[in-house]
């Protein structure tokens, strides 16, 4: 496995492969690599010649009240896990690779209000901008024929197509579906945060989460009732939740007559930990605006 | 000479040349096409197997208060020049096609403030925000190896230098000189405004650049004297200096002690037409801060 953690390291490989017509994949992470990480790369495996994981903890999308400094970093064991699971290239930039002029006075980008203002963006001000900015240097400096991102960041898989389609990115954008603990717990690095109680607790957001879409599919339900009983259940289990709602899948939007792909997503804190997930549940919308 | 207006087209031709190992320059404009900006279509015949020339008047760097509706368009005269230049392909996409989602929700950039809020960006604030957002679409589109920019924009030359250093385009950026006419006016899209008489005054703005930037390299030069010296110049042939000013080359920032790579830079009002034109001073820059 190749390994660059400069600018110039990364094109030299890419261009290599490039020059004898190769197709490459990109799969970005914040390392601390789990098997949901694992899996994006073995989906990237399937989709082109190469397959490029870029290990980046980006301080843009953390606010100043975030676990940047705690974010976990296990650099040695994601290095032997790509190694397992064929990744050809892990790129690794530090800061300076990433943002050579700072990121008080460069060129920086932002994401489309209506999608990233909301949920985790109104939870997490500015997280998005953070995101699309990081995201779109990475493109520029692999410049992946596809790029992989797992439904587990849903908000964050739909303005990621928003700005490939925005922006003009001749990149095709793939998603995976949130792999699972056998108690239902969508992997996530900050898992690690939880203890073991916690841990248990923590299983009660999914089977939550599963409750609500199936029931959100029955005639009449009404959303508001499904979304606050669901908090109300989560609280018992200590499980505070930022939100918890039903949306269109599409956009986030509130779902309308007649709507067939929504989305159940939510966000609680558990103790200092704040979990994210989501699910989908195909069903014919028929409740009364 | 192709014509592309759709991003599907466009991607048609240039995955044919990619795909034959061909390279690729690019001359973004406004179109309206004069000298200048075919000797950089010219430059670029020489950088790179295939020329495109785009053409596309930008919503989004031009103020409410400014002349995007009156902007100069003259589609069949610019087909017509880029043939005689030996372009290869015209691009000339709609709003649709830069702005899928329209320029209020989308994903959109910034220029670095320190570079985009002085001189242009103070006068016409959001203008290099308009600029990044545009040119990184076409980078995005087009995906040159090369693009060529012409010194008379030379604050947005610097802007977009940093971009492409900030975000990581593998893209060579080349300035030309400014093309000016037999009397120094640098030739510009909006001298089209202009009537006999203030052409004839426009000239001035030249002239005294030249004088200031002679100036400037003597010892013992005053900076703010020569500009509020030459601004008087200029009102007196009712050019009225939004600023005129000697800054370093490099970043625009304020001269210091031992810069020897200086820029004159001035913006002047002729009646309803505004001009902007700078030229630069090789000088070891001695005066007291």
């Amino acid at each position: 496995m190749l390994e660059a953690s400069s600018r110039q390291e990364l094109r030299e490989h890419i261009q290599a492969w490039r020059s004898s017509g190769q197709t490459i994949a990109l799969v970005p992470t914040m390392g601390n690599l789990h098997a949901g990480h694992l899996a994006l790369v073995r989906a990237a495996r399937e989709e082109a010649d190469r397959v490029v994981t870029s290990i980046y903890v980006n301080p843009t999308q953390f606010a100043a009240n975030e676990d940047l400094a705690n974010y976990p970093r296990t650099p040695e064991e994601d290095r032997e896990s790509l190694l397992q699971a064929a990744c050809d290239l892990v790129f690794t930039p530090d800061s300076n690779t990433i943002y050579p002029h700072g990121s008080d006075d460069a060129c920086m980008l932002s994401a489309p209000p209506s999608l990233a203002s909301v949920l985790e963006g109104e939870f997490r001000p500015g997280h998005f901008d953070g995101v699309v900015t990081v995201v779109s240097r990475l493109f520029n400096l692999v410049t992946p024929d596809v790029a992989i991102f797992g439904e587990k960041d849903y908000q964050q898989l739909l303005v990621i197509q928003r700005m490939v389609k925005d922006l003009g990115y001749a990149i095709n954008i793939q998603a995976l579906p949130t792999v699972r603990e056998g108690g239902g717990l969508a992997l996530s690095s900050r898992n690690r945060y939880l203890d073991a109680r916690q841990k248990v607790a923590a299983q009660n957001l999914s089977a939550v989460l599963q409750d609500v879409a199936a029931l959100a599919t029955e005639p009449g339900a009404e959303f508001q009732d499904l979304e606050s009983q669901a908090k109300k259940r989560l609280e018992n289990y200590d499980l505070i939740a930022d939100y918890l709602v039903i949306r269109r899948a599409q956009d986030l939007d509130l779902p309308r007559q007649g709507d067939r792909d929504l989305r159940v997503l939510a966000a609680v804190w558990c103790g200092k930990t704040r979990l994210i997930d989501n699910l989908n549940t195909n069903w014919a919308c028929n409740h009364d605006d």
